[in-house]
């Protein structure tokens, strides 16, 4: 188990961490609770007790079979003033990020190229558990790595979810992965959102308004995207992720925090003399947003890092970071599903992270860089909406603090078309024709040779009607999720689409 | 989907192909049956008809934003006569298996650090629909990449089993797996075993015996590894897969075919002239073992390779051939799941099999090479044995044809505190105390400094009772796996350390 140094944390809190430690057993499914250990791993781990025994009980190629001696990466080099912008001019350095089977390396591919444990190599999580010290200080907490976010969610779902079970989550959120829960029998319950995104008062309200004699077992689980959250692109203030915090620990609910665009912030202050005295590490801490790991005293937070964004998606690579507990149930699925992940990505890592290469400072260096592209990006996109869009009045956005994602209102009721009812023939359901007018728009808009992601893909029905009856959220679809990480010629040519589109749709 | 042409089979197969085509829906799990395709790529697959639309839908980071431009592996030339030896000697050439970002090759860096199909991307598919083609040349079939066996064979649980559905198994098998099925609310069945592997016409007797009143649903499913099965060691025969593909048709039994050892076989009779006229795909396909899949007019195989064993486990690459029908369930449930395999490896594989690498004959000529050198270790291990342990009397092996294990029988019966009673306390428990000897004997052998896996780790109990009685199981796990992929010091001071511990255990 990889600890982490509760370094930010004094002794106080650390007395107050073993009190108030809550037992999480309840939360784990019948699926967890019944899965035994690999008994040839246990057989093993029992024999290795003395050091020099032979092992002749495991199927394993030897190292000098495997046919790969060394691997290469070429990638920026981390000493450019602005590395991503001399990355995509071509006029930067390169650098090498080299493992070995045979040579000493940061972390040798007899080892990564060998079968290992399902939360991965314990140098690779010993870097990713240094990284998280120091920007979340959590308090003590196990880092596993994963397969992306995805993989991490959906093992976290069987982990926690039984059929019948009601979880939590925002009401336009990720529906590719609300799906994949519900063939395991878990029904979503959506909490309210506004601009900045789920608003607290809603979740308590579900929560202490739930009766579990009529609804079921109340909700133990929350599922929420905190940074540009996806599809709507809105950031949680710290307020409001204290708040969610408090309500989670009064009800007793597991908090899945998904922030595969933590690292991408915009406008932030980062301050030039910390870079300098402490590192880019230190001063991106600084300013990144909190995380509900960093106030996770209660052990209940399981947080989902990637390195899809901020690395690349074909990766397939992120780590879980979770209470001992939670980590070694997730382990133990990882051990009897997808196994371990690749070592192939695996050393990539502990080569970038490591002397070798970028190290985990030159890595939020290159972070950092990423952070003003993406921010350049957005701004563009926000000149050429004001632009294009706005300007017909047709339709608006906010501007996104992080990630990737606008959340574009059409202001349908300026439609001619645009009609309302009195009431609507069920409960909770439409009393507008905002969804068909919006898909006579997306369907525009392709014609137009455009796709922007209409906000009924994400939109959380409550199926069972169990939390609330008068969310009509068929009646709020009048978005769509647009992304601004193309190209300049992607924004300018798509906005100016959109726009037209918008300008013929409403007949102008 | 990769349409793989039914190259060996004539016109009147293939019009039998279509006509006896069984419906496999019956043998969806709940979960597979109620999972939803992913929206946003229904969405995105809708908008894809047009060529030129401008995506504003995704985020997706830019390929300008991947820090990776090129990747490289330096591995063995395949040019070498016997690649293998001269990659252990280090006297051989190597040769640099290459992708890039920006420059052609089989897969650019581009395609593989993107998201991608839950299936993999269509060039390593393809290039693994090719080799199977040509090796198995299966009807009518798909391929979907896997993160290897242990995920593809949980998935495939996932994918056919419901909460006390029983499958049917060996009754020695691995464990891992199996123990993996049982959260899932699986029970096992076992089927007899002989020193030849599974026995048919005890898979008919418990399948034509089964009561469906008392026993609930009949298996429907059957795992088994026909090749060096693991732990026995055994190789099915080719008779022997033919009676148990009819029972599989008979009873309507899908066949999980988990074959990680079938490139691994010895005493192979490879014609020089055929790697001369051909090449050696063709000369290894004639004297390969007949899988399942090749056998498969009915669709009701799901087979299951990986590059564990004969690459490196670290690559955690692997592949499911079958059934148009189950691949879509499967690819669907990795799309809400671990999500595509890792780019790393795909572009690995694409180029190594591709025109710059190895080629699917240059890997098959590795392939053949490596045979070579496991049955030399194979035939160390056997003359060892004979010197240091057969010659005591106390145990006793077959010579496996395949595979990493030799399975072997420890003469119980000679030990002075061995004792067999008359009847067992339970319903098909054990009558003697093998069991217990052998703890005891595994627990010397540790102390001696060796690890060998003993059977009790692999024996299925039927717990259920379903099936049989009178397996008495606990009664005939008086045998070790030993493993000769080690070294040959291994194997040398493994197996003396093995023949002295006997001696002392049974006080000679």
């Amino acid at each position: 188990m990889v600890y982490i140094p509760p370094s930010h944390t004094d002794r106080a809190a650390e007395v107050g961490l073993k009190r108030r430690q809550p037992d999480l057993s309840r939360h784990l499914s019948a699926e967890a609770r019944a899965r035994l250990p690999n008994p040839i791993k246990s057989i093993w781990k029992a024999a290795q007790v003395k050091p020099g025994t032979i092992n002749m009980g495991n199927g394993d190629p030897h190292h000098t079979l495997y046919p790969v001696s060394e691997m290469n990466f070429i990638v920026p080099s981390i000493d450019e003033h602005d590395p991503v912008q001399a990355w995509r001019e071509g006029t930067g350095e390169q650098q090498i990020i080299a493992s070995y089977k045979d040579e000493p390396c940061a972390l040798s591919l007899r080892t990564a190229m060998a079968y290992g444990a399902g939360s991965g190599l314990q140098h690779v999580r010993e870097a990713l558990a240094n990284l998280n010290d120091r920007i979340h200080a959590p308090p003590k907490h196990t880092v596993s790595l994963s397969l992306g976010n995805a993989d991490a969610l959906t093992k976290c779902f069987r982990l926690l979810g039984d059929p019948g079970d009601s979880f939590l989550c925002e009401e336009f959120t990720f529906s590719a992965m609300t799906n994949a829960a519900l063939p395991l029998g878990i029904d979503w319950v959506p909490i309210r959102m506004d601009k900045d995104g789920l608003v607290p008062s809603d979740m308590e309200r579900i929560l202490s308004n739930w009766n579990e004699a009529v609804q079921g077992k109340r909700p133990h689980v929350l599922y929420t995207i905190p940074c540009s959250q996806n599809p709507t692109g809105s950031t949680l203030s710290l307020e409001r992720r204290r708040q969610i915090y408090q309500i989670a620990r009064d009800w007793d609910v597991i908090i899945l925090e998904d922030d595969p665009y933590f690292f991408l912030q915009y406008d932030l202050d980062v301050r030039p003399s910390t870079i300098e005295q402490y590192g880019f590490t230190r001063a991106m801490a600084e300013v990144l947003p909190r995380s509900f790991l960093s106030m996770d005293y209660d052990g209940r937070v399981m947080r989902l890092d990637s390195f899809s964004k901020i690395l690349a998606p074909g990766m397939r690579l992120g780590w879980v970071t979770s209470n001992d507990f939670l980590a070694e149930k997730l382990d133990m699925l990882t051990d009897s599903s997808s196994q371990h992940p690749h070592g192939l990505g695996q050393a990539f890592i502990a080569e970038l992270l490591g002397n070798q290469g970028w190290g985990v400072d030159g890595f939020m260096k290159w972070v950092n860089s990423l952070c003003r592209e993406y921010e350049r990006r957005r701004n563009l996109f926000m000149e050429v909406f004001r632009r294009e869009v706005s300007s017909t009045g047709l339709a608006s956005a906010e501007v996104p603090q992080s990630g990737m994602f606008v959340w574009i209102k059409v202001n349908l009721d300026r439609h001619t078309r645009y009609r309302v009812m009195e009431t609507s023939t069920v409960p909770g359901g439409p009393i507008s024709n905002t969804a068909e007018l919006m898909d006579e728009l997306f369907r525009k808009l392709l014609d137009c040779g455009l796709v922007m992601m209409p906000a009924s893909t994400f939109a959380i029905v409550d199926r069972t009607g169990r939390a609330t009856n008068d969310s009509h959220i068929a009646d709020r679809v009048n978005y769509f999720r647009a992304t601004f990480v193309g190209t300049d010629e992607t924004i300018e040519n798509g906005l100016t689409i959109f726009g037209r589109g918008l300008e013929e749709f409403f007949c102008y």
